[in-house]
This record gives structure tokens, sequence and C-alpha cells, in this order.
């Protein structure tokens, strides 16, 4: 999870923010993107392919903070503008309710869902792109995946962070694991 | 609840559909047609003007029969095309689940929903809706009403059938109860 | 699916339901029974043993018709009942809401969920079981299986009609992929 | 929503806490106590009753922060406890899909929800006691309500910081609204 742009975009210094992370936990969203036809079936997944620090590449779905004062649907299209860039066109969804709730903690025994740096308590849901996606500078590309490609053991290895099992609740919850 | 448009499109019979009525539920799917903003918020609800058989007017949301050999999803986009249009651009759900099950008996007490000619089991959904709404000559009149105004005591007085109750509980679903 | 109880205990004769069952989509409910710790964390789901027509093991969930005048929630206890003795204590979910819908059909090429009899519109809950489980003459025995054991290919393949995925979307909504 | 407990359990200081509130959103749960029959179906809303500061009697749901290292079900158990007291045998929800999630801002025109000492994102969820409540010194009692006491002006106008809209919206979840 890069939230790089979020920390430029709120008040808290890099210290302030390094503090907390050790104290609370923090509130993130998940998006994932999806492309469906005329009767809302989701045929492909979006992926983003981002250059991990030790070079390898990895994939990943949307993912961000929620900053101090911002809504939850303010933190969606913030986070999926930032990820699909400004033509994107994302529906936020109209219901509050998130598909799921992951728990990311620096243990990677709680949960299965893993971040070094934090207990992240992030909100989870399905997002469907309707406009032209240009990954930013930070992620190399954006791929669309039919639901049998994403759930092949190839792409499932790259995703990370239990990236993997979050991708497959969201095919389950669009009816569309096979 | 309308559904001449579905006998007449599928091969039951009048009699057929009668007899059955009376011996097993009926699978429904129910529509609350709504517009939002680019974030999501809904910000009005359509509601039907129907001209009830004694001559009163009624508001109504969309509704009708799943066929045989239908999906929900094909029965959503039918009903919402008979309702509002072919030019409505009803985004149809991506996930199959339904924000509530609605149940129709023609006794009255056991839900509070009345159907006086069959137990009807009625998968309800949020449609957003992107295009222009024209409904056909069945209904009057399609009408876009704030969450507020339809909360208001002389909307829901028109409201029948329990409708108003589900309204109420599609709008707590989006978030959007005053 | 069987249904052989659901026939005898209502009042459609058999050549009724037969000719039904060819005219208009059937309500179903399906129950994933389960068992939870005290944090409500899933640990085991359970399935049913049952011997095919051909003479071979096949493991099920619980399923079965909503019958005329019944609500979705005494369908789901009868059900439960009927398929995991009469001390299992199901706790029948506060939400109508079904954390999916599964749709299915005579063509096994539509969503993938077949059933050769009929149309078949099912509305599927998990089911916490709290009592003790002795299911009746029609199934060998109930099985109570930790998520891992479940998603190994040895069980998956003999859970028959697309009941593998749906155990998979359960397991994915109560955060237990794995 | 009080959280004295909270902040002796972690090893938050007070200051720590209150630099935090005026920096990022803080991770919350509410949750609904419920009484449910046989069938699953919600008979009583439990509320607790609680002096405010001004020495009103305020009507509250079950809320608290989550705590760093905690997972979201070990906080509703650990608040449903420290306000039901320690017989209360919740049944935390096998799902960690929360029915909705409010947001409470110390600016009260942004959702409506309030909360004057900080942005809080809450997950809620409805709760099925199958125990003995003893609510704690903090509450003064808890006093379980029928769906329509629940909705009447007069309760209604003792639930604050718009726990009123909350509590209308796990009505309408549980299909209860009247």
């Amino acid at each position: 999870m890069s939230d790089i742009t979020d920390t430029q975009g709120s008040w808290l210094s890099e210290d302030d923010i390094g503090t907390m992370r050790g104290k609370m936990p923090i509130v993130y969203i998940n998006a994932i993107p999806v492309l469906t036809d005329d009767l809302g079936v989701v045929t492909h997944v979006g992926l983003l392919l981002r250059l991990g620090a030790d070079g390898e590449v990895n994939r990943e779905i949307v993912s961000g903070r929620i900053l101090y004062g911002e809504r939850v649907r303010d933190a969606l299209l913030r986070h999926c503008e930032k990820d699909l860039g400004p033509l994107a066109l994302p529906r936020i969804p109209a219901s509050p309710q998130p598909f799921t709730v992951v728990e990311y903690f620096p243990n990677p025994d709680i949960t299965g869902f893993y971040d070094p740096r934090q207990h992240a308590v992030s909100l989870a849901y399905i997002v469907e792109v309707t406009g032209d996606c240009e990954p930013n500078q930070d992620a190399l590309d954006l791929v669309w995946l039919r639901p049998d490609e994403v759930l092949s053991p190839t792409v499932a290895e790259e995703l990370s962070a239990g990236h993997e099992r979050l991708v497959r609740t969201a095919l389950g919850h669009v009816g569309r694991l096979t």
C-alpha cells in the first residue's frame, strides 16, 4: 500500500504519521476496479503493476488512507483518481456498506493480511470504472484481466499482502468465482 | 405490482399463472431507481405515478416477475426499461446480493407487505439511472424526489403495499435516512 | 438438491410441481451450516454426505424449496431441522439479506449452477449451528471441516452442482478464504 | 460515545489520544444489541441509559474505539461486555461486513453524525444478545424496547449524535421498520 500522496495532501508530517502508526489503527480504503457489461456482470478486474522496493514487479489494487475530515467516498474517489488517472470516471458505490473489512497487522499471523508498517482497518469496495485509465508514475501499468485470469496461479502469486485473498472475496461477492 | 407485460412476454397463459399463484411463491424483483452525484451520494429517488383500479393515484417503485429461464439481472434490466423507458440507462448492480428480500402475502398480517393476488418473494436492488426516463403508458409519470421529500408524510401515504417501508429501508442502506 | 419432504409437506402433487418446474422459476433457500468460536470466527463448515442416484457419494449443503405461505426464515429453519436433525439449534440470521443469490438452470452454461429439473432462484445464508446434529436417513452423515479442508481439491470435487463455488463465496463472506 | 475504559486499557496517554484526535480519523465500532426469537426475528433492541454531562438522560447504543493490535471482533466483544456486563453472551457476527459505516465529524453538517471530539469512522454491527445484561456503573440501565417503541418520537428524541438514524437503519437491515 503506497500513500506518498496521502501524506502530502494532509497536514501530518512524516514524523507524526510514523508515531501514530505504532499507537492506533489507521483507517484505509481498498477499491477493486472492475469493468462490467450492460447487465452489470463483472467482465474484468483492474490490477496495478508496481515496482517493489526490491525491484520485483507486484500487482496491487487501489489502496490508501482516509484523511482527517474526509468522507469515505471522498477518499475512494481520491485514491481511484490517484491510481487510475483523472479520466477513469470511477462510479463510487451508493451504499457506504463495504463488501468486506480487511485488517492488516504487522504480525502476519493474526489475519493473514500483512502490513509491516502499521495496523490498518480497511473498508473494501468494488468500483466500476467507466472512463479511460492512465496510471500515474508510481504505477507501471494497469492491466484488465478476466475473472479466470485473475484467479490463475501466476497472477495470484504476484498479488501481495493478502490481496489475492481479497480479490477472490470480491469475485465471490459479485458472483464471479470460477 | 403490475405485470401485464410479463405474462405477454412469457409462454404462461393467464390461467396457468393464476393457478400457480395459489400454489407456490412467485419470484419478483423490486428496483429503487436513484440518481447519484459524482461521489455516489443518492440525491433523488424515482417514484412512478400509476392510476389505481379505483381511479386513485398511487406511487410505486419498479417491480415485476422473473421469468422462466431469465437471470435476475436480465429481469432487473427488462423491468427498468419497461417502467422507465428504453433510454433510462439503468446501471444493474455488479453483485447479485439484494439489499433486502421482501415477502408479499395475501394475508397483510404476516410481514406487512401485502399482495392480494399471490405470495411473492422479491429481491430488492438499488438501481442508479444515468439516462433519460420516459415512463410507458401504464405509468402516468416518473417523479424524482429528494430523500427528505420521499420521507414526507404526503408522499409516504401514496406509496402502497408496504413500498413506503421498502423505500425507507433502501434509504437506510445508502446512508440517506434523515 | 433433495426435496422429497417438501412435496409431502405442501399440498402440491408431484404432477403439479413437475408442470410448474417447466414454466416458472422456483424459490429456494441454501444454508451453509457453520460452527463459530466465541468471537464469531467460523471454525468449521458442515457438509452433508448423500448417496447419489448412481451410488456415488456427494457432499451437499442444506437446500430446499420455500413453500406457499411460508416465510424465508420458516423455510430456513425447516430445512435446517430436516437436514441437521431436531436438536441442531440453528441460529436463523436476523437480517433477510442473503449473502448471495444463486441461480440454478437446466442449462449448465448460463451461470455454472446446474439443476437438471428446474430453474431455481436460491437465497443463500450462513447459519450458525449451536446444538447437536443428527442428519436424517436421507443423508449418510454430516461432517464438520475446517475452512482449509473445505477448500482442498478432494473435498471440492465431491461438492456438486456448483456448491463448491457457493461454499467458497460463503467463506469469502465470513473472511475465511485461505 | 464514552471510552474511558479504552484509554485505560491501551497504552495511549490522554495527551496522545487528544493529539491524534485532531489529526486523523479514529476507528470505532457501533453495536446494536438485539433480542431475537427462534426464527431470528428481532423482537427487541437494547438501548443504554446514560447520564449526560449536563445531567440529562441520554439513550445510547454500544460504541467504542478499536485499539492498536485489536481485531474488529475483539473490539466488538470487549465493548459489548463493557456496556452490557460479563454475562451478556453477545453473538459476534460471523461476517466482518458491517451493515453500515457511520462517519462522525466535529462539524455536524457533513453527515449529520456528530462527535465534537473527533472524526470517527465507525463499523456498525447488529449483535444478538443471548445472556443476561448488567450494565456497568457508567450506564444507568439497559432497556429492551420493541421496534415500534424504538421508533416512537419520545425514544427517538433521547437518542443522541445521530444514533436515532443509525437505529432506524439497523431496523431496516433486519426487516423491522414499521
